[in-house]
C-alpha cells in the first residue's frame, strides 16, 4: 500500500470530493515547522502560559475519583454540568442560556460541520465576511455550498454592502441558509463589530428572515474594552452561537460548542451522534475540573496581557520595519494582523520568497473562497514572544523589500499585476481553487 | 428559545435531515439508565477494571513534562509516535502496516463518518450484514446512501448469499460503493467470520471490484481462540480497516483509527480536518503512555477473563430461563448476544414491558435498515456483573412468560404476529424507519 502512487479509486468517490487536493500552501507550511523559521502564521495559542503542573494535579484526581466514568461513553450533546459551566462562560459576555441549549462539540470546527449538515444542501448560498475564518470555508467547500463574501472596513462586516447582497439575492428569489460572522476580534482580520452595527446587521437578518452564525471564540481575549453585546444576546432566535474553549483555554482539549434553538438543536446533535457518537468525556471532565477549580478568570486576564504586549510588538515593528504603502489594522484583541501588501506584490507568490529568509504567514487567498486576497496576509502573534515576533517582521520585510529591488530592476514605476517574475505564474492561477480543509496549522 | 416547541427552521434544513428525529427506543433508554434496571443493552466497556490510579500518574506525567504540546493543535491525521504504536497494536492481530497509512480518529464513529463522506452519494449502495453496527447505519443513513443487507449465520456472512447480491447489482447495472463488515465477535450478532469464508469474501470483493471497509473493535477480546487472519492482511488494497481503543482501552478517550490506503488516506485526512481540526493531542497523548507504560497486554487478557465469566453467565442464564422456542447465539469473544423470540414476541413491542420488569435491551429493528429484526435483540454482557446479568436474564424471561401467558388468554395456539394486543401496533408501524445517530447508549 505504502508506494501506491496512482489513484484507483477515483472511479468510487462522493461528488463532494472530487477534486480535493492539499493545497500546495501546506506542502510549504511543513517548512514553516523549522525551527529557525519565525512562524506567524498558526494562530495556536501560547499554552506554555498554563499552569501544567495545576492541570496535571486536576486531571489526576478526575481519573482517581471518576475513573470509571471518565473513561466511558457519554451522552451525544455533552455532560450537564460542563453545559452548566460553559453557561457562566458565556454569562462573561451578557449571553444567557439554559444548559438545555447547548452542544458540547469537537471544538468549533465540529459545530461548523454539524451546521453544514444540518443546513446545507450543494448549491445553497452562505453569506460570509470577506475575509473569513479558513476552517468555515473549508467547511462550507465541503458542503458543496456557495459563499458570497461581504467586505469589511474597522468596524466589520459593512451593513450597507449586506444590504446590497440580501437585496440582490431577494430579487433573484433566492436566500442565504446563513450568514457566518465572527464579530469579536476577527479571524483574520482582525477587526470587531461595532455596536451599532450590530444592531444593523440582526435587524437586516430579520428582514430578509435570514438566520446568522456567531462564531465568537476570540470574545474573551479583549485587550482594552470588551467587545460590544453579542448578536445572539439581541436575537436568540435568529442566531446560532458558537464557542470554543481553544483560544482561551487549551486547543488540545478540542472541547466547544454550540448554542442553538430547541429544533436546530435537535438535529445537530444527532448529526453529532453519527459524527463522533459523543464528545470525549475525559475532556469535558477535564474542562469542567478547569473551570471549577482553576483560577481560569485571572488566567484569562493574563492571557490577554501577554498577547497585548506581543500584538504591541508586531504593530511597533511593523511601524519600523515594513515598506511604505504596506497598511494593516490594529487589532483591539485576539491574535490576528491582516496587512495589504505595497502595489505589485502578491502574498502566495511572497511566501516561498518569505520562507526563504526563514519567515512564515498565511497568504490572504486562503480566507476568501472566490480568489480574492492577492495582496492581502495574516500575522499572527500569539505564539512567538515579542522578540521573535520582532525578528520575524524584520525578516518579512527584508524579504519584501528584496523582492520590490527586484521588481525594480525591471521597470522604474512597476504597475500593480504586471511585474511579478514568470515564474510566480503557475503558483497565481489556482488562486481561486478553493481550499478544503484549513489544516489545523493555520486555525 | 428554552421553550419553543414548533420548528421555525423547517424550511431551510438540507435535504438529509428531512425528516430525522430522534428514534423513539431512545426514550425508552432514558428509563433505561434508572439504577433499579440492570441495563443488558449498552455496549459499554468495563472501564471500572481499568487501574485509574496508574492512569492518573501517567497522565499527571504527560502534563507535567509535555503540557505545552499535549495541551496545543496537533497534526489532521493524529501523532507520528500513536501511529507507530497502532502499528504494533494491529500486529497482534498480523495486520501489516505503516505508520504512514494510518490516520487517528474520533474513535472509529469518525472513521465510518469520513467513510461516507469520501465515498457516498445520495441513492450510492452499502452492502452490509444483516443485521449491522446500528452506528454504521446511521451514518450510512445520513448519507442518504442505500443499505442492502446480506444474511448471516453462525459463520458470519453468507457467501453465497454476498455472491448472488453481487450478481444481481451487476446485472442492474449498479456496483455497491463498499461492503462493510465487522467480522470478528460481531455487533450485534455475536458471531465471527470463519477463515475460509474470508478468503471467499475477498475473492468476491475482488471479482466484483468492490471495496471492503473492516470494522474490527472486537478482534482483541476473543475468549477461546484469536479470530481468522483480518481480511486487510488478504488484500490491502482493497480493504479499508477501521480499529479503536473504545472496546480495549476506553471509549471515554475517542481514539480510533482508520487503515487506507494511499490516495484514499488522503482525502480522508482532509475531511477529517474539515469536520473536527485535528484529534485532541491530550488524548493521543494519554493513549500514547497507556501503550508504552501500562502493562495493556495484561489488561487485555483481564478484560477477556473478565468478559468471558460474563457471558458464561448470560449464557447459562438464558439456558435455564428462557421459555421455549427462544433461541440464540454462543459468542466466542467481544460483548453481544444476539437472540431470537419465540413465534408471536416482537422485541419492540417487548421493550416498554422488560423496562416494566426493571431490564433493558436493544430491540432488533435498529440493526437493520430495512424493518427486519423484529423477532431480534441484542443482549449485552459486558457492563453489568455476573449476579446482575443473571436477574436481568431473570426479569426478561418473566417478561416474556408474562407476555406469553396474555397472549394465551386470546388463543390457544398464538400463530406468529396474529395475536400482538392491539395497542402495540403504534410501535410497529414505524419499524421500517431508518434510526439517524445509535445514541451513545447503545455503542
Amino acid at each position: 500500500m505504502a508506494g501506491t502512487t496512482l489513484d484507483d479509486y477515483t472511479d468510487r468517490y462522493a461528488a463532494r470530493v472530487h477534486g480535493m487536493t492539499a493545497s500546495e500552501i501546506r506542502a510549504l507550511f511543513a517548512v514553516a515547522n523549522r525551527p529557525e523559521v519565525v512562524s506567524l502564521a498558526g494562530g495556536m495559542p501560547f499554552t506554555a502560559a498554563l499552569d501544567h503542573s495545576h492541570l496535571a494535579e486536576l486531571v489526576s484526581a478526575v481519573l482517581t475519583h471518576h475513573g470509571a466514568s471518565a473513561l466511558q461513553y457519554g451522552a451525544g450533546r455533552g455532560e450537564l454540568r460542563l453545559r452548566e459551566l460553559i453557561c457562566q462562560v458565556m454569562a462573561l459576555e451578557a449571553v444567557t442560556a439554559s444548559p438545555e441549549d447547548i452542544i458540547v462539540t469537537v471544538g468549533s470546527q465540529q459545530a461548523l460541520s454539524l451546521l453544514a449538515q444540518v443546513f446545507l444542501d450543494p448549491g445553497d448560498i452562505v453569506l460570509a465576511e470577506g475575509p473569513s475564518y479558513v476552517g468555515a470555508l473549508g467547511v462550507f467547500a465541503a458542503a458543496q455550498a456557495e459563499v458570497m463574501h461581504v467586505p469589511m472596513d474597522d468596524d466589520g462586516i459593512d451593513p450597507a454592502a449586506l444590504a446590497a447582497r440580501l437585496d440582490q439575492l431577494r430579487k433573484q428569489g433566492r436566500r442565504a441558509k446563513f450568514l457566518y460572522l465572527v464579530p469579536n476580534f476577527h479571524n483574520p482580520a482582525g477587526v470587531t463589530l461595532s455596536e451599532h452595527r450590530r444592531d444593523l446587521v440582526v435587524e437586516l437578518a430579520e428582514q430578509h428572515d435570514v438566520l446568522i452564525v456567531e462564531d465568537n471564540p476570540y470574545g474573551l481575549l479583549g485587550f482594552e474594552t470588551a467587545p460590544g453585546r453579542t448578536l445572539h444576546s439581541r436575537s436568540s432566535s435568529r442566531v446560532i452561537y458558537l464557542g470554543s474553549f481553544s483560544k482561551t483555554f487549551a486547543p488540545g482539549m478540542r472541547v466547544g460548542w454550540v448554542l442553538a434553538p430547541n429544533a436546530v438543536r435537535e438535529k445537530l446533535v444527532l448529526v453529532s451522534e453519527a459524527q463522533i457518537l459523543c464528545p470525549a468525556m475525559l475532556n469535558q471532565r477535564v474542562v469542567t475540573a478547569y473551570l471549577e477549580h482553576y483560577p481560569w478568570q485571572k488566567q484569562l486576564k493574563d492571557f490577554r496581557t501577554l498577547y497585548a504586549a506581543r500584538r504591541d510588538a508586531m504593530l511597533s515593528a511593523l511601524t519600523c520595519l515594513m515598506p511604505t504603502e504596506t497598511k494593516w489594522n490594529s487589532p483591539r484583541g485576539g491574535f490576528f494582523v491582516w496587512l495589504t501588501l505595497p502595489p505589485g506584490l502578491d502574498s502566495k507568490v511572497m511566501l516561498p520568497r518569505a520562507l526563504a529568509h526563514n519567515v512564515a504567514y498565511v497568504p490572504g487567498v486562503g480566507f476568501y473562497a472566490d480568489g480574492q486576497g492577492c495582496s492581502q496576509l495574516r500575522l499572527s502573534y500569539c505564539f512567538p514572544d515579542s522578540d521573535r515576533i520582532v525578528e520575524g517582521v524584520n525578516r518579512f520585510a527584508a524579504a519584501l523589500k528584496q523582492e520590490q529591488a527586484i521588481q525594480g530592476l525591471f521597470t522604474e514605476h512597476p504597475p500593480p499585476r504586471k511585474t511579478r517574475p514568470s515564474n510566480a505564474v503557475s503558483s497565481i492561477v489556482d488562486n481561486r481553487r478553493r481550499r478544503y480543509a484549513p489544516g489545523p496549522e493555520i486555525t
